[in-house]
């Protein structure tokens, strides 16, 4: 079988490290161009010990018309609003010059469908309507069919692939109230990034939990997007997001108030009946909690559900690998997605 | 100044433990008996090495008349249910020998006010409801007077510690709505105690978070019973606890929902004015948040305070020592009430 | 390709849940009968979850004939000694019934080859010194050709493969001297078992190090025995082990007294030359060193030197994953070896 | 009775933090000027929150003739070799205005008696070779009569009050081999500081241990410095340095060759004798082993030793919290003796 050429564009960021471990193991894929400004010109196997004997190449500079050349595909890990500009030139050239070009866009410049929402929580002018009009919200789960059609997909956050998975079948089905969900939020240090700051120190980290941003952070707005086009109403949400004393993994509560009593197995029965097939979703039985552990290193995301007769509250509790399923793993699902592969490959 | 002599029935416990850590440097406290079955006859300064060159005794067999007779008060560290009738006696016979004995019951056989409750959430029958009605629910923020002369005071579990600091203030300015409010609590290792098991095992806690009781927790029915009190009406809470990946620390999110706007300012002033002046009640400002890294080791309980305009919510965070202010060190700070002395003595 | 059909005996232990994460995704395996006295007729799919959708039987009961004639192979995850009597009675009748049925014994019970070492470091009287003297220690690295003809593989220790590892080569060429090895290891909790324990509570060893057996610990004389072998002269080693603050994961500094001056780069290149083509050593330049991190999930081990020229002492830096390159990983490697597959297959 | 006054240069370090949290309880101390240029001009209690309420000033900027005017004694919390030349003008202008003005130095800057050592460990030429024949080195246990009489006092570092307070006692009874002591030391990652960078990011160190500078750590000459001067003769030692995965505290195994037969309880007895007194050296019992777990948070370090027949090797265990003996506490404790006072107040 022929194999696609990939290319990676921020290669030396902790998503694209674990990208890479994905993409050298991919039967269909072949990664041709590298790009990173900080490792310019070394060797990607010194960078990479998992890729000595399987990568021979160097770091090379970004260069839009080297990248539409020589890949079919590209994977963009860079901060969301600096590289935007060049996303939007390269999606405009690779359309002219090679119809069929995908781009997986990492970061956050795409998932948003109203352009406003931009400068409301991420403070910058989103100059590219157009473009974001075009773009898909690469979550598997709701959207594989739009997916399939994209040639730009907004891979999801970690946050939100969290909150949305555990949360849509509920607002989905309309059995909630759509207003103030509650998602208490826990992210491994790994979510703070590779460059050495406050919030993924060890002294900060271990032996704590660390609350941030509480009620303001930017993944609100694309978590309450997603929730609102799957219930078909204004859904708003008070995310509550913290750093845990753990490298990988993730897990939220996501606290709704049923319409009507929603006992623990019926709510669970609504969840496997929406996750029906999935490939990547474990709806567990009621009485089992998701557990970080229990997911970390995997594309795998786990929900379960507990309704709490006395206060007729539920909770939706959900867990996966912040740096796999709510980033690179998803961003390999799409891929996989948009060429009609199973799309488990590369990825169990 | 003369020093009051105390006991610690259950002495080899993990409560314990840090309560002679305590005691050993308390002023006014000489520790006279320490029971302890397992270590039976074996000197004490041999299982607590900071105890060398301090005391000198061995552990003994629990035994009633000797207790009353050698000293003023107890601290009782049993299980649960299992050591109730031998307090039941102690209370009884110590009341008629020697008026003006004092216990503190670190177990929660005398927390609850209603004794159908046991059999509810402990599932065992209580049968001394005459000497519960005596009890004094010894959380000083909100009982110091009755504390003051209380003969048998019943130490605060470390959730309900938390989470009652966290609410109480709003729940008796009836600010916000009594029913569904929730509790997104978690708990280090410790609060599993010192037997090994499968709850506190390090291949269990570290690198996740174990959700475990899910609104069944048997602390639920002593949170909403001090809740109710202060708001003057049926306070109910969904009550969700977790093992952290740490050894000692608590921390949680108290979601409220206030009838009308009440912002963070306002809300985090309405904290200050009710914890007024007490010695271990330490309200953040609005955008500092508690952490558990800033409590552990000390008697301090941590609050604040968030409004989220958007979902017309309220979170309350709140964060202690679940060993200290939510166990020894708050036995501590009761007998610093029972005797007069400053609240701090031995705390600082 | 036709698949072997494998057995596990003791299949709810630690070492047998990595040792079926790696079964299911081998090509060449079906793995047909699990033994678990504990959880006996409960689905195995039920106990693991990775399991599910994959494993449709449920555990059974140890049944020797039912072994010989379901399997053609059965890895044994038993307590030391306990299992002796069982395996040596199997050993005999396959012999018998089933010629080229294959045994890899995870425990320790055919390691030594000096039947009274038993009785020294592990209190038990083997009984079975004509199978003894049969089995193969089970470190392709030095023992790969033996491997391929035995019927009874006795797979190393954790700490053994680590420090074997990093001292066989130096020991090999005779450069070091053979007495006082110092082996300063670090484990994992895991490395404890599942059984909660003192030792691996989270309690017990979170912000903390735990030395244990310093100087007793029964390794010794398994990594003694390999490395004389090695040298073909005695060789001693003072083995000093420690629990770690993390759950997977070992590491090992072994210092060796160089007869001649041994600079790094030199000591470097004996070891690439040594392990030169071996899928799980990987040999790190001067100046860089092993770390858990870097091998923690997989069957490698990472190995650096370094030479200290003010003291004319060598340092052999060695780490691995105690669970995978320590335990399954590598009884997956001899049972490739022993089929004659790539000694990758499954592994990767 | 009267207190004096201390001034904290460089007072928003972490061994500032901890320093001052000493120093706010001390009884004898009043803490007068705090100098930070980072902090400069904010209230000092917004800094430190356990200093709310307790101390009221602002952090002010270096200034030597304040200091000297304002304090009797000052801690040196800076950078080695950047703050040397003020601190050698301090050094003089104090012992021309105010006779018996002291200094604790707790950087690297006076602990080296050779000042060419400077350059090849640290890469700096110190400049005041006249100062650092007067400077003392701090470590109580082996300088306490040195310290009472100093002006200036070096505040050994935290790695080699571990190592030497391990084998000092041997060294001086000359019972071992002076050349080749290996030390493999274990270091919490605030040794790294409070400022983030690679080696005390959570991502780095957590499930992880990781060595750096091997043979070639600049504590190495402090070590074998104090040693040599213990023996009498030159000692040299292999220093291996760690980063663990935990926040505080450190511990060190030092392996010596004793010249003839050594056994544990022998080697114990010396120790004890050795430390007889001591108010912050606890000796273990054969059998015990130190853990880092029971002196962090305290001044405490606490020595077992082991000596195995089999290679005829010892090995000594040491334990500290480094942040404490390894430098705040230690400070404390050189004042206390500076002053006459009990050694161990304001540290218990």
């Amino acid at each position: 079988m022929e194999k696609i050429r990939v290319g990676v564009v921020g290669a030396t960021s902790l998503t694209a490290r674990l990208l890479l471990q994905f993409l050298c193991r991919h039967p269909h894929v072949e990664t041709a161009v590298l790009t990173s400004e900080s490792s310019l010109e070394k060797p990607v196997a010194g960078y990479y010990t998992f890729l000595r004997g399987i990568f021979h190449g160097k770091f090379v500079e970004y260069n839009q018309d080297y990248l539409i050349g020589e890949t079919d595909l590209v994977f963009l890990c860079k901060q969301h609003g600096e590289f935007l500009p060049y996303t939007l030139r390269l999606f405009e050239a690779a359309r002219k010059q090679k119809p069929g070009f995908k781009i997986i866009d990492l970061s956050a410049d795409f998932r948003l469908k109203d352009p406003q929402q931009y400068m409301t929580w991420y403070k910058f002018d989103h100059s590219g309507t157009a473009v974001l009009a075009e773009a898909v919200y690469g979550l598997p789960e709701l959207h594989r069919d739009e997916i399939k059609d994209g040639d730009l997909i907004a891979n999801p956050g970690c946050y939100p692939t969290t909150a949305i998975l555990g949360a849509a079948p509920f607002m989905h089905h309309r059995l909630v109230e759509p207003g103030g969900v509650i998602i208490d939020a826990y992210s491994g240090t790994s979510g703070a990034g590779m460059r050495p700051n406050e919030r993924n120190m060890a002294i900060t980290t271990m032996e704590n939990i660390l609350p941030y941003k509480i009620g303001t952070h930017q993944h609100t707005p694309e978590i309450e997007q997603e929730l609102s086009l799957t219930a078909k109403e204004r859904v708003t949400v008070m995310f509550v997001p913290h750093v845990a004393p753990f490298r990988f993994g993730m897990c939220a509560n996501i606290y709704l108030k049923p319409h009507d009593v929603l006992e623990s197995e019926k709510g669970t029965e609504l969840l496997k009946a929406f996750y029906q097939g999935e490939p990547f979703v474990r709806v567990l039985d009621p009485g089992e909690y998701p557990e970080v552990r229990n997911v970390v290193g995997t594309n795998w995301c786990e929900i379960g559900y507990v309704y709490d007769p006395r206060t007729s509250m539920g909770v939706v509790m959900s867990a996966l690998d912040n740096a796999i399923k709510g980033a690179s793993g998803q961003a390999v699902q799409n891929m996989n997605i948009l060429y009609g592969w199973d799309e488990r490959t590369g990825l169990t």
